[in-house]
């Protein structure tokens, strides 16, 4: 196997991709909706902080989500019965989402317009990274019982992203070792315009500054 | 990009890989070496377990180490702190560990033999499971503030695996919607061959198990 046919071809992927994700976002932008790709490992609390991002969001604006997975439906259930839309998008196995599998879920809206697109990517801190998946905003979370080392684990994530969320601040008590003022310190040295908030969906601590840093985003790019 | 050209070139990937592996295995088994690989996602405790593991082993074995990250060498730090032999292997923004990758790290120990040797692998619950690293047993540590319903989503890790590892029961206070009963069940349907523990590294619950397991391997495939 010659190592520069491979790095060829996942160039020429990645090249598409970029061209396909700008495409999207455009089309977008022109349907007033803004567009954000949430990342994060596995049980960082993704659906859970966007379902309390929802209750934030809602009063005043259409809302729809795109819940990656590679197998299985449990995450979209949960968003639908909160009473949004929102449409699952199965990889098969695969360990990140291009953009033309959120093309092919978002035409499963059916024409619908919202004024906040979320996707909820696979739970992986590695792969997702490397992929344009047409939003305009991308945010990671990082949940306290994860500790607070990884920027140095995982640097091209924390290097990509627009936010540093972090979740479930009720388990620091549990994990007297978080340093908080470190992880800052390092996320915001790999990539110095980061906004970062600290957040627990179960006592509402962040959510709100959170809700209006992404309607500031929103109002930013259209109006 | 022609989508058959790429499963193709992945197909060649994977099949040099396990020729290696079994090859590397075989190696191990000659020397007297039983190797397991450890997988789980970012902040599982894949660590804080091994150096538990690594006190309840010593008194009577010689344990060796391999520390994979993309980047940093947090990790094997911490190993050579508590007086064990490790090798950090990073991969450079790659999202799992092959073959190739192993045997360089391991030529780094110099020619010296262990009874155990562990790979702690990438932070990525998703694709490590594809590539075999010469391990003659796989496990994977699920902690439970990641939340139990990760079988349906993460299907390739669970079902590849020969023990699942949760870690981190010290939470299941904070937890109660942690169904630790539903776990096992849908991880036994899609693997009825799993060998399941409860562990916290902290408490040293489930430790000695674990311990006794891995102990138990290694005699039935070199004794």
């Amino acid at each position: 196997m010659e190592e520069s046919r491979i790095v060829e071809i996942k160039e020429d992927i990645l090249a598409d991709n970029t061209n396909a994700a700008n495409s999207f976002r455009k089309m977008l932008e022109h349907q007033g909706t803004f567009f954000v790709d949430v990342m994060a490992s596995p049980g960082a609390g993704k659906t859970t902080l966007l379902l309390a991002l929802i209750e934030e969001l809602r009063r005043s604006a259409s809302i729809g989500i795109i819940e990656a997975d590679l197998e299985s439906f449990v995450d979209s259930r949960k968003i639908k019965d909160a009473g949004i839309q929102a449409v699952q998008l199965e990889t098969r196995g695969i360990c990140h989402v291009e953009m033309s599998m959120v093309e092919r879920a978002f035409q499963a809206f059916g024409g619908q317009h919202f004024d906040y697109l979320f996707l909820e990517n696979i739970g992986n801190l590695v792969c997702p990274a490397e992929f344009d998946t047409g939003a305009h905003k991308r945010v990671m979370l990082l949940s306290v019982p994860e500790g607070y080392d990884k920027v140095y684990k995982y640097p091209p994530m924390f290097a990509v992203v627009d936010s540093l969320i972090v979740t479930k601040t009720d388990y620091l008590p549990l994990n007297p070792d978080f340093d908080m003022a470190a992880l800052r310190k390092q996320a915001r040295v790999l990539n110095p315009r980061l906004e970062i908030f600290e957040t627990c969906a179960r006592t509402g601590e962040g959510i709100r500054e959170l809700a209006e840093w992404i309607v500031a985003c929103r109002k930013e790019l259209l109006e």
